[in-house]
């Protein structure tokens, strides 16, 4: 029997700084439940991993995306699609001009799948119970218009639910097998968050247990060139 | 001051047979209030706009594919990624043989978001107030692993929400501006159908009041081949 699920935005959390301990800030402002799925947006975790770089003002931020990509996969005008070193494919590399001071600008978390591993660890010594911990991001999609939030780190939560062998409600096989639950959790939690409002933080509360476990975005959700059929 | 949202799954709905009335079977099954967004699933729409078609056994699904198919992306064994009339590009055409009968495959609704307004009238007519509706359907994507649940159809929802000319928490003009919530929200409402059990509507609750209004996803979602990099 499916249960109802919860998306809550967790407010007061601030401006972030370099060197701000994430979980603490977390477990003050939100009440937290055991199960729960915590929603970090990447811009707080970069900035309180001290991700924050210069732009060189002679040759802007595209310097910096040549820098942070591994390969370019389509480049028009000013936007550049490429793939970094973690093997995520994106608009700039990732790197975020939004939100930060004028001149500066916010790389990717080097390990994303390893901060949150960081702030879920912090958090369960805090709390004395587990939460799982996902770090989001705002992608583009080929195909579609609008961007949407998928994950790019997480912990405590099995990101791929395969649910190859069971059966459909006749009895059959399914054909659909495996369904990445960390990137539908992550653009649950976009909704509530709000670009504008500074809201980088969401819990969603209610998800399957069966769901909590390990993994990560690296091993589990990360398709590798050779199996992937638009690189 | 964002609110938080509730995703509930709509039990009860039963196996769907073509002509079967869907308003119908939502507005008893479910306790719907003014402003809910209503996800159903693509698979129930099609069955009960008598979207069901038999398979040829000389030949299998494959000349279904093909005939379902304005453009073939790529191909990798029995996989084909094409784009469908409508301009959606996924596997096999969107053809869906899990829950249907053996033998028989369930083609896509001929207009998804003609089929979402229709289920929006009704509803709007048995209630006396207005829902949106989402047509819900499970798409792969290239570079990640694991299938998500996006839209591809909507009636009385902006499918994708501008937040240009908006600033973020410093002043600044965000650079991230158009978020496909619509896909977003077809992605929380997954999270509760669980698609072995046979739950193939659910409603989001809680949703700004702002993004409810008109859009289409073939007028606002479907990327135009000009406009896209990967096709």
């Amino acid at each position: 029997m499916s249960r109802p699920i919860e998306v809550l935005p967790v407010h007061g959390i601030g401006e972030i700084q370099p060197g701000d301990d994430l979980a603490e800030l977390i477990s003050k402002a939100a009440d937290l439940r055991d199960g729960d799925v915590v929603v970090v947006t990447q811009k707080v975790v970069s900035k309180a991993e001290n991700r924050l770089v210069d732009i060189d003002p002679e040759i802007g931020h595209k310097a910096l995306v040549e820098r942070e990509s591994v390969r370019v996969l389509r480049r028009r005008g000013d936007l550049i699609i490429s793939e970094t070193e973690h093997g995520f494919v994106c608009a700039n590399a990732g790197i975020d001009l939004s939100n930060v001071e004028e001149g500066r600008a916010a790389l990717l978390p080097l390990n994303s799948d390893r901060s949150a591993r960081r702030i879920r660890d912090s958090l369960k010594h805090r709390l004395g119970f587990a939460v799982a911990v996902i770090v989001s991001d705002t992608f583009g999609r080929p195909w579609r218009r609008g961007v949407t939030d998928v994950a790019i780190g997480c912990a405590g939560l099995r990101p791929v639910v395969d649910l190859r062998g069971t059966t459909d409600a006749l009895g059959r096989e399914l054909q659909v097998t495996e369904v990445a639950i960390v990137d539908e959790i992550a653009s649950a939690a976009e909704l509530v968050m709000g670009k504008a409002e500074g809201i980088p933080v969401a819990v969603v509360r209610g998800l399957d247990a069966s769901w909590l476990g390990c993994g990560s975005i690296g091993d589990d959700v990360v398709r590798k060139p050779a199996d992937d059929l638009f690189r």
